[in-house]
């Protein structure tokens, strides 16, 4: 499994992984999940992924590939890519539509062992004169977008650490804030499930630069990541300490 | 949905629910989740029940049935009952057996319509002179047991409110901090999911008693339940607002 989360704030985005892919649980290993795409000075693109690791894998090939055969102008080169839309959500598209082709491709060998070629991907990024940003994009090539009522999406193993968004995130957060809400998030679903693990990775995009302005990879031993769970880990106990008695306990000697 | 949970601590049980049922996202309603028996002086059990809501009320219903039958000497009587059970572990045998039976019954019917007749149960309470044990009864009648090592067990919904749980479960806790603890998790699943709500219902039974000590049912604007969430929301803000800084921003000034 995966966790993955990106927020659109008034200041940027950030967008942050963890890097554990396991097929059942024997075969865990390490992979950046985080992919920057720097097509044209113009635009930047981040993209988190989740889901079939073959998959993932593949449509970051292909989009890369795409990419190549066009600057060289190659006669297969495909008529769309990164560098070629126009707006963000057309960028949602054409992810979602090499995300399709690739389960088209695999899906029915995957599903004869009954294994799963789905992916999930979040986009983030800019183009031209446009604000930052960040699309949630369905293996069925749909995708739904952050607003400010809703400034973050998840996928992956989303549920373990969703209750810390629900409580912090909100447009207004910096970008530092942002990411600490982010590493809180993925600290708690890495403690509650064994598939989600650092090195977690986490970019800061400011809203007026074209690409990441801080672009972190924090393994368990990093002294940023470890005095953030330190930090999170006292406050908890003390939060738990000072909560209050019920009305029918005798009160503290 | 449902979210229920079960603290095994040496000081005794610590059994909590919330109260919500849906089909749907237009049939909400409230039904308690958690039913206590009394069949006898040497003996208490506690029932947490999630799943098919009918299911799980025929079960609770069954049970019942079990124990009027035999206190009346009926013909009919079946040979077990919850008062004729030697050990907890037996008691959760026949839970599993009555649930099994009563999705046999109605199965076929549900799997036509696309629904589901499984329940899932946290059985707790004590026979005799054992120590009070907590049980978690599968659809499929087998069990699992809590543990020192693995002092809680959750049904329904369970992985929003997990992350508490795993930092704060252990058997030291006392009864009082365990209700916390487990209204603790209860808020945030029920802020993270719809379908989970208050009003939230808690026993705590003492390790030498028969039964609960005390017996909570806290909607959402009882003071027992405002104070501690608006203790645990402040401490949360706080906790979040203390996070270091990262190693690269600038110190404040």
């Amino acid at each position: 499994m995966t966790y993955c989360v990106g927020l659109l704030l008034d200041q940027g985005l950030v967008m942050a992984s963890d890097s554990r892919t396991n097929a059942g649980v024997d075969h865990i290993s390490s992979y950046s999940k985080l992919h920057l795409f720097l097509p044209a000075p113009d635009r930047y693109f981040v993209l988190l992924a989740a889901g079939n690791l073959a998959t993932t894998r593949e449509v970051v090939d292909r989009i890369r590939r795409d990419l190549d055969r066009a600057a060289v102008g190659a006669f297969d080169a495909p008529p769309e890519n990164l560098a070629t839309v126009n707006y963000l959500f057309e960028a949602g598209l054409y992810i979602g539509r090499v995300n399709r082709d690739v389960q088209l491709l695999h899906g029915p060998a995957l599903r004869e062992v009954g294994a799963a070629p789905e992916a999930t991907f979040i986009l983030g990024g800019r183009i031209g004169h446009e604000p930052p940003s960040l699309l949630l994009i369905y293996p069925q090539g749909n995708a739904i977008a952050a607003t400010p009522e809703t400034p973050y999406l998840q996928i992956g193993e989303s549920k373990f650490g969703k209750t810390d968004l629900d409580r912090f995130a909100h447009p207004g957060l910096s970008l530092e804030d942002g990411a600490r809400l982010c590493l809180v998030s993925l600290d708690s679903t890495a403690r509650a499930n064994l598939t989600v693990a650092p090195p977690f990775e986490v970019v800061l995009c400011p809203r007026d630069a074209m690409g990441p302005s801080q672009r972190l990879k924090l393994d368990a031993r990093s002294p940023d990541l470890t005095a953030l769970t330190e930090s999170w880990e006292a406050s908890q106990r003390q939060a738990f300490a000072a909560l209050p008695a019920f009305a029918w306990e005798a009160p503290p000697a």
